[in-house]
């Protein structure tokens, strides 16, 4: 028996006015969801707990099976994992961006009019050369990733994720000073190291060629690094111990990518398959069936559908669940039903009408030999509500594809 | 106000093809079952959490209302305590097999070919005279029950549970070493006790007369005692102080009769109650309603629904329901309906298909003079699934009752 799990970023939502007070799920058209629907068990999960909205890599250790609220240690190492950085249960991390500040250090882009890859490595590569020659009481590697996203991971000794980011999160409002956010002598440390880091940077970059050259094609100079979300490695039992499986997990997000590696899964990369709109659904499919072969557990994520929402777009929000749909069809087409599970929800609600992750639970389907069917026709919010798995929260999901793949052990005689 | 708990043992299942899509419990006729669903109110239990397979002493445990997975400290001292046997809070007690090994001590049969308890009876004589005579570092009480069962109780300073079996559990491969399960000294001294024991079982067993008899009929000789699932008293507060009710329980199986018993429940004898497919169930629903005269709350324990589903037997399986249903028809009958609830459910999932307990939730039917009815007219799997209980928790379903029963105290002003 083997299991493929797919996640909807953000796929399930809110009633619309636009869609006669649908949700976009309830609004497409998708066949092959719905015959997952009709010949499976449907649910609503909770991912953490009821009304609580969860970032994606909350949601996706939750998801996992772990005790999401307390085995996250924020996002920063999550990211570096998931973007091959080699992170040590020691190191602190922090997600990047690239950003454009004027000269009060009050943000303008906080992406740098989404630098391109291009010239963001270019001024990495100068940061990380001048920043080897300096002494900042930590070992310091800066990578950029795509764009304006970048990483920071400082290694040494004393150091802690518990300090806060200078990204202020809006526009228009001043860089932050990085503050400890406990009272322990390495969060001050780790505070004290960043500062000094976040100035360093920014002398590099305020005159930095790079900055002239695009000021001069009339592009926003990346003038500044703000660093958020500082983070450490969470301590995961991974799956292939918790449950004697071999997992794989096919996702284009280098933060959930990262959540998943630390799981145990083995990532799986997909030409195509880019994290956008525009990524391809049917290459993933394909990946997904072939990894069946080596693999008992395999995840497929897709991100579009929460981009479209944070987007407020409905009709690409339609688009992707459309193309989710078309991944459901290759993989039923291309599966035993009678030595597979198939399940799909989404990590977590994000609306459409205001932009945000909700607390709303989401919608489940799962198909397999030995489930109990219920009567539910359709995948959708309301329709899943009345399925047979009732409402579950999302650390259930996992023991309960695992007991349908016997690898949950019995406790007790 | 009073209340009738049953509970039939492995009763829930999942979806056989057999049955064409149905569990056996769908696919039975039980008038009366659907009659208490129909004026009841209905719902699913996970007897521990979504997905998770319980022995059914751990069930038990959270069908009484305690928090299983830490009250829980092995089989061995429940199942002696079930057998009458007295286990004090520093005592340890293994559940034994009197089974059959080669001469290399490879396992041939872990029942000794079902040794007739005649002859089990004669060994354990003769055992218990010889360590009487013996040093061993703890007082040591061997004691056999019914057929190839037994239990040996260790009495003395500074034992522990935390030690493994003899027993390898599958045929063909050799008897284990008993290993401490943590670094205690408590734990390597009770191993060292356990293994001088099974060498000193073994040398009076091998030759023993009575296996010579048996080897001369043809019948496997019982020449090794197989030490498993070594246990200590659980810490439980007993549902009379809990719930200042007097509870009694109707049970044929040691197991959980020393549960119920460690619960504070009064174990109620039937003649014929049998633990078997023979067992006489309509004898223990008169037992049952004659109980309800002196006690608050009765539960009644049918073993044969999980031991269909372990040998695979469909049919056997849906006798036992149909057995369970006269049961209730007869409870139905001979009790006040404004005075009494009653409720039916499983202690867990076994699987016909798996031949092993499942983690899928289990139907649960209560009926009384105050629930909530619902729409239900089945008791089913699936059925249930749409009922107004929802999707509870092993746990929960004592306190549900109890406060039917008034016995559950206002927290708060």
């Amino acid at each position: 028996m083997k299991a493929i799990l797919i996640i909807g970023d953000g796929m399930a939502d809110r009633p619309l006015k636009e869609l006669e007070g649908k949700t976009p799920l309830e609004a497409t058209e998708k066949p092959f969801l719905d015959e997952l629907a009709k010949s499976g068990i449907c649910g609503i999960i909770d991912p953490i707990s009821p009304g609580f909205p969860p970032g994606s890599d909350v949601a996706t250790l939750a998801l996992l099976g772990y005790d999401a609220l307390k085995v996250y240690t924020g996002r920063g190492a999550l990211e570096a994992v998931g973007s091959g950085i080699e992170v040590l249960p020691t190191d602190i991390a922090f997600r990047c961006n690239f950003a454009t500040v004027d000269k009060d250090l009050v943000v303008v882009d906080r992406r740098a009019g989404r630098i391109a890859t291009e010239d963001a490595a270019k001024l990495t590569e100068d940061i990380q050369k001048a920043v080897s020659e300096e002494e900042f009481e930590a070992d310091v590697l800066f990578k950029n990733t795509v764009e304006h996203r970048a990483i920071l991971r400082l290694r040494g000794p004393e150091l802690s994720n518990m300090v806060s980011s200078s990204d202020p999160a809006y526009v228009g409002r001043r860089v932050q000073k990085i503050m400890p956010l406990d009272d322990t002598l390495q969060a001050a440390r780790t505070a004290k190291i960043a500062n000094k880091l976040m100035t360093f940077f920014h002398e590099i970059l305020k005159n930095h060629e790079v900055n002239e050259k695009r000021k001069e094609k009339g592009l926003l100079p990346a003038n500044i690094v703000l660093f958020r979300s500082a983070g450490k490695l969470p301590d995961l039992t991974p799956l292939t111990l918790k449950y004697g499986i071999r997992p794989a997990v096919i996702c284009a997000l280098p933060l959930i990518r990262g959540v998943c590696k630390l799981a145990g899964m083995k990532p799986i990369l997909v030409e195509g398959a880019t994290g956008t709109y525009a990524t391809n659904v049917m290459a993933k499919a394909k990946a997904a069936v072939k990894a069946l072969e080596s693999y008992d557990f395999v995840l497929v994520h897709v991100k579009g559908t929460d981009l479209a929402s944070h987007d407020g777009k409905v009709s690409k929000k339609m688009e992707m669940i459309v193309k989710i749909d078309g991944l459901v069809s290759y993989i039923l087409e291309n599966t035993d039903p009678e030595e597979t599970y198939i399940a799909v929800t989404a990590d977590h609600t994000t609306s459409i009408a205001t932009g945000e992750h909700e607390g709303d639970p989401v919608p489940i389907v799962l198909r397999g030999p030995y489930v109990r069917t219920d009567d539910v026709a359709e995948f959708g919010e309301r329709a899943c509500a009345k399925g047979g798995l009732g409402r579950i929260r999302g650390k259930d999901l996992m023991p309960i594809l695992m007991n349908f793949l016997g690898k949950v052990k019995k406790y007790g005689a």
